[in-house]
This record gives structure tokens, sequence and C-alpha cells, in this order.
């Protein structure tokens, strides 16, 4: 049954959270698409939805409870995607798990490193594999994965992290050699700063107020990637055009001091 | 005097050739800027000028005859764009010296090593020094090097080609680890194949006619960069918000077969 | 019960094949060491630690069934180790599982994805769990992670191969950053070009025999790594002392023409 | 005049200062070569050449004053070596000008850059021209060149020193793209913290004094890199066979801190 009854181009985001997922979703709805939610909380994505649809139309998104962690709810939810949108025609895979306090290896359970590798990098192929085909017979499709600091260097504290991410982006650029020449542009989008949000940038404001750093308050969008700006650089990539395409790019505000992570 | 009574913002192109250069060149004027365009053949400045001129209104470029190997004519040229148009709001290097033949490093000569050297990244030194001062004292610049994928690795054929081109996005990193925070925005943009364009261009096209390559001849923008689809992605380095600034990223055509060069 | 009794060095060699790991195993015991091979293979394991055995000495070499894709098999067999031989002085992880003829991601079934990512990586997160604690309280310990060019690249045709190999780089930094301080030496080693042995070696001598490339056949060494070459840079990383450890480097034969992959 | 009559064995260490320079000669000095220490203070030069002859006999060391900013002075020096010693085997490029406290770009003059980039990359090339016809001739020769952290990130207060890294690593690649299949074996050595010695090492000797840091004080070779350790390496790669060559490693002392340089 199809939800898409104008045909709006679609969009997949997967690991859509109320951060840079959201922001992403909200873009490219903005700029015509129809947008799949994938997560695996049911409260959080219908509030999206919700959210979404008010600003910009009913059924503009549809949301899909998925665990990353097993193929099946992957593959699952992009077959109920093709049925109620039509085939993707741009995957986002945007999730990202891991600790907030790093633990070192000895700390890190077999499970952590297996559900969280999973997630980082397991799914990304099985969605991968989900969308491809649909691509291939269009002769085009973009896929940006969302990478992190974490893809260029193994950080100490995040051994259930880093390798999984390293492997995200090694996934994209197989995904290039392999497919770019029958049009598929895909693409690695290297976080290297905290991204503003209810979570980092809760803490970060409440520091920032304790030290009466009053400079840091007014000047959010200078020490915290604000999601809304970073949806513009997978807008940009999107649409780049197929002269040009880039592979991959990194991203930080202006006053991030963590250049180390360059 | 000033050619800039208008007050626009003013990029500065150097090494402004008849390809990527004036493609640039044309994009930010398309968008309200003034151009000063730098290079060493009067006869190519001049023409580059004139025909921006003739597009978009008088005294819409200027060109500024500059040999890259020599401190005083770059800094020279900049003391006069800062006379005639005012402070440069963006600095684009983009001079790329190479023999289109590579030779060994035996085969090359220290005169060619010094002069490519000097031109792919002793000029973008001193070009830097020229216009960060003025971009410190308004709180924000941009500043964008043109890379080649003999940036990222040596390149057999050009030994006097890609230690210049590594020690450039060696400075670009340099300009950001020190003055990104106040407000200088550098990028390194890798260009990882052909760029169409008379010789280039040429010489695939003739190839590709001889062996009646249809689908190449048809498909020109999928085989080779097209300059005014690069020059988009230096306008959207140079209007990207702050807190997600983009310090590197690469570019080529969807049919690039030599994905070696990722 | 310990088969150790003369208490030499314990070296585990996991991925224990008859090229590579044979050579490690077999300098190592060269140098005094007790070996404990690792594989899933009982045959090969057992002709291998019966040739060491005879050519070093009764108990030189033990074997330990292995299953690198399932985490009980791989603490169990170190389990073992540590009973029958004592603490692991050097863990060197050589296990890398591909297709040799590489298949597109479509053509790549999750299985495989899973099953070899297992093997090169989850394998040796789990072994550097098992290791690590008593190297801690040794306050030293060597870790040897055997890496590809596919390490550093996404290799099209390699998708079930390429995201493990550059998750255990990574992991092979975290270790690093993590234990480096607390004495622990790990080192991430880069094959960079085929290896010979029965199945890659023959293939090339029956081609080159097929061309009468008779300089290939008689300089075998420059055109093949050869495994005891191999295994002296393991030997060397081994012993460097303590001011000066390398974290990583790379290998390849002479005449190996794939500089693609420098 | 042959200076060599026992007609040993040649390295020529360029940038032969009292510290990694004098012990890399010293090391193949005691492995039976004849060195020849090129540096531009003669002072210093004597000194290291006398102590040298001192320890492993007359007419071992040979000194040449050479200012590497200089081509006619790096390549008589060069033809000096080739008439007294022979054709060089084994060449050492390990000049590294920087400041010890470093300035931004604003503060570094046209003539620092120019000078440390020339002693840092030039010199090099120079050096590389001289030595690689005896070395293609004798179908081998060994060329080695001392890289830094700076070599692959743009360090911020080092913008006259980075650059001139980055190109020298690229000059290395080139180097082995171009003649490693004839023979020539060139590896880039990357110093990722700071060497004992007697500026160095006086410095944090004295600071831990200060600090009363036994821990540091009684383990000097835990904190900074050894020379001698340092020139191990240096043999290691000489020596290694043709089978398995490394092109690129790393090496910091294992209490190092600063991981971020990994």
């Amino acid at each position: 049954m199809s939800l898409n009854g104008t045909k709006k181009p679609v969009i997949a985001v997967v690991g859509a959270g109320p951060g840079m997922g959201e922001a992403i979703a909200r873009r490219f709805v903005a700029e015509g698409f129809a947008v799949a939610l994938l997560a695996r909380t049911e409260e959080k994505l219908q509030t999206m939805a919700q959210g979404i649809d008010k600003d910009y139309g009913k059924d503009t998104a549809q949301y899909y409870i998925t665990d990353l962690r097993v193929e099946e709810s992957v593959s699952s939810s992009f077959r109920k995607i093709r049925n109620e949108l039509g085939p993707v025609n741009v995957l986002v895979y945007n999730a990202g798990a891991r600790r907030v306090n790093g633990r070192s290896i000895l700390d890190t359970t077999s499970e952590e490193f297996e559900n969280f590798t999973k997630i980082n990098l397991f799914g990304a192929f099985w969605s991968t594999k989900c969308v491809l085909p649909d691509m291939l017979a269009a002769g085009k499709g973009t896929i940006l994965f969302t990478g992190a600091t974490g893809a260029l260097r193994g950080t100490p504290g995040l051994s259930s992290f880093s390798p999984g991410k390293f492997g995200l982006r090694s996934l994209c650029q197989v995904i290039t050699r392999e497919y770019q020449a029958q049009g598929i542009h895909a693409a690695h989008i290297i976080i290297d700063a905290p991204v503003d949000g209810k979570l980092i940038g809760g803490v970060r404001r409440r520091q920032w107020a304790r030290e009466d750093a009053k400079e840091k308050l007014e000047d959010i969008d200078a020490h915290l990637l604000q999601p809304a700006d970073l949806a513009h650089t997978y807008w940009f990539l999107h649409t780049q055009p197929r002269s040009a395409w880039t592979h991959e790019l990194d991203a930080r505000p202006m006053k991030e001091q963590m250049f180390s992570k360059l």
C-alpha cells in the first residue's frame, strides 16, 4: 500500500535520532522528499514523524522500528519502505553507538563490542544491500555514511566504537569503487566535534553557565556542531553534479579546539 | 584608487587560468563578488577579465600579472589589490605547475623542482601572509587551496609536483590549526581526476572520437571534471555555516576509473 | 599441567597456517620461545606442531583447535594455553579470511560478511582481552596484528574483508593508546603484496612457467613476499628497545608492481 | 684520492648532528661501513669524525662541510665523497630544520620558510640525484629519510617545518614508485617524539629534576627516544631482505604520552 501517492523521492534515515538524523530528514523533506525514519525506540520515532508531518504535511514521514543489530529487522524495514514509499533514492546511515564515557578494552564487554560494531558497521552493510538493487536499476542513488573522528584514529576508551567506524569508512570506499561508475554516489562525512542536542548540548550549556562563559553561551554555533548546518552538507553532497562527486569530507565548528583530530 | 566603488566583497584567484580558475572567479562574481585574477601571462588574464566584465559589468574583474616563483611579485600584486579593490575576503590558491608527461627524478632538473615547488607551495605561503592580517582584523575570511591526487601520494613521474602539493596540504592544516578559531576557514580541495578544458579535454575528445566512444563523447561530464561544477564546491565551502566547517574534501567524476586514487 | 617445564617465553600465533603463521612461529621458536598454534583445522595444526617439534625438540609447539568466529572457542583456547604453557608474552593475530576471488557487495552474503569480519576483527578483540591481564601484571608484552593493503583502502571485491581489516588497524591503535605506557607494545604490520606459499606461490609459479618468465622464476623472492623474511620483521618488532617502538610498518617485495597500494 | 682503501661500503649521513646522525653513523660503522658526514658546522663535524675514528680506526669517518640550502654545496660534497670514498651505498637524509619554539605563520619570515624548506626538502632531492646513478648501476642501494610527526599533520607553530617534511615524505614515495623495482630501497622513518640529546634531553632532565620526577629520571629511555635505539631501526631497514621491504614506519618511546600524534 503506497503512502507516497505523490511519488516524492524517498530518503531513508537509518539511526534517526532527534539530533542529526531528524535534521537531515527535515532538510530533505523541505526539498520535496518523503522520509523513512529507522531506529529502535517507537516513542522517539513517532514524535519525530508527527513533528515532520505537522510541519510539512500528512504522510511526509513514516517510521520503522528497527533493531540495527539484527539483519532480519533491517531488511524487513526496507521491504516495508519499498512497499509503502517506493524505491529509496537516498540512504543516510547515521547510526553511531558508543559509550559516552569510554572504557578501556579490559572494561569493555564482548557484548558491547559486538552490539556496537553491529550497529556501527553491520547495519550499514545490510542497509546498503537492501537499497542498491533499486538504485542500480535507476542508474542513480546517493549513499551517505556518518563517520566520526573515531573513523580515522583508534580513540582510547572507544574500542567498541572505533573499529566499527573504521570499517564503515572502508565499506563506503568499497561501494564507491564497485558502484560509482553505475551512478551510485557514496560519501563519508567525518563529524569531528560534538553535535549540539539535548544530551551533549545540555551538558555543555550547564557547564558554560557554571563557568559564566558568556562568549560561549552567546556563540553556541561556533562551539557545537548544529544539526541543521550539518544537514546542509548532506544536501550538498546529494545534489553535487556527477562530474564532481565528493567521496569524503569532514566538519567541525569554528572554535573547536580539538584540532588534534584533524 | 578604488576600482571597487560599490564595495563588493573581494576574491583573489591565484593561478587563474581559463579552466578552473576562471570558473571559480565567475561563480563568485555571479554571487556578487569583485575578482582579482593573478597569473603570469597578461594575454590570458586580459581575455578572462574582459570576458567577465562583459558578462557581469565593468570593473568586476581586475588582473595582476604575477610570477608565483618570486615573493616580491606576489606581495606587490596583493598590495595593488588592497589599494584597488580593498581587503581580500576569499583567497583561492589554484596554481599547480606540473609536466604533463612526468619525468623520473633523474630526468627532472633542479630548476624544474625549484620552480614548480615554488609555484605549488611557496606562492601559497606568501599569498596567505598577504591576506591574513585583513582577514584577522575582520574576524573572518576564507582560504581555499586546490590540491591534487599528488597531494596524497607520491605519484611516479611527478617528483617536481607531488612534494609541493603535499606541502600545500600541510600548510592548509597549519592555517586551520593556527587561525580557525579566529574566524579563518581554510579548506583543501583534492582534485582527483583530469579537469575538462582546452588541453586535457581536447586530447580526450580527440582520442574518444578516434575510438568512436560515443558513450563518452555524449557523457563528457561523467568522465571529466567540469570546471563550473567544481566551482560549485568552492562556493559551498565559502558559504558553510561556521558550526560545520569542512577542512578537506575530494572530487572526481562519476565514471572516473582511477579509483586507486581514492 | 605444564607442558613448558623449562619456562620458555610463550608466543601465541592465532590464525596459524602453513605460510606466515608457521614462519613466525618457527622464528620465535628458534629464538627460544614455546609456541601455541591456534587455528580451525586439526590436521594442519598437527602437521605444523609435529614439524616444529621435530626440528626444535619435543613440546616446543602446542596446538589449539579454535573457531575464531566464536568467543568461547577463543577464550577456551587461551585458558588452556595459560594452564599448559603459562602466560602469553607475545600475541600474533595473523588470521585473515577473504575470498580469493572477490565478489561485489550484492554478491556477498551476509553470512560471509559476518563470518569474515568476526575472524578478521572480533577474534583479535577477544584474543587481546585474554592476554592483556597477564601482560599488564608483567609490565610488558608484545601484540602484533597482521594487516593488509585492505586495511588502508576499501578494495573493490572485498567488502567482506576490508571493513574487518580497517577495524583491526583501529583496534591496534586503541591498544597502543590505552596500554603502551604500561609496557604493551602493539604493532600493525601491513602486508602489501601476495605472500609466497602453496596456494598463491603455486599459482604464480605455474603462470610464470607458462609465460616462460625465467627472470621471475629465478628471483621468486623479488616478486613474492617470503614468509621467513616477514617473520624477521615480526621478530624485529618484538625486540625493539622500548625507547623506539614502532606502531605500524608495511612490507612488499622489491619488484612488486602494485605500487598504487602504497 | 681514495680514503677508503679497504673498500668498505659507504654511508652518507646528511644532516649529521651529535644526536641521531652520529648514532646512525656509528651503528653502520660498527657493521663495517665507512661514513661520510655532511653538515654545516666544521667544528661539530670534526669532533664527530675524530670520535668515530678514535673508536673504529683511522679514516673510518670523513666529513664534508655542506650548506643544504645550496644545490652546488650539496653536489660538490657528493662529488668529493665519490672521489674519496667511492659510490654511496646508503644515503641517510637526516636534516630537519625547525624553530624549537614554533611561530605562527604571520610571525614566520619568508626567509625562514625558504631556508627551512630547502634544508628539509630540497637538500634531499639534490642528494638523491647525486647518489641514484651509482645505486642504479649497482642494482641496489638504500635511501632512508628521517621524517617527523610534522610529516603527517600540519603542526601549529611549524609552518616553516611541516610543509617541507610533508614534501620529503612525498619524495620518498616517488623514489619508491620509480626506482624500487631496480633495487632501490627507500624508506621514511617517522620520529614521533623528542629525541634525547644535549638540547632536548637536557631541558627535560632539568625539568624532571625540579619536579623531583624520579621515575622519569630513572627511566629516561622510556620517555625520550634514544639515538642508538633509533639507529637500530635504520640498520634493520637497510638489512631487510628484498622480499619484504618496509617503506614507512614510525617510532616513539613507551611512555610517550603524545598519543594524539599516532
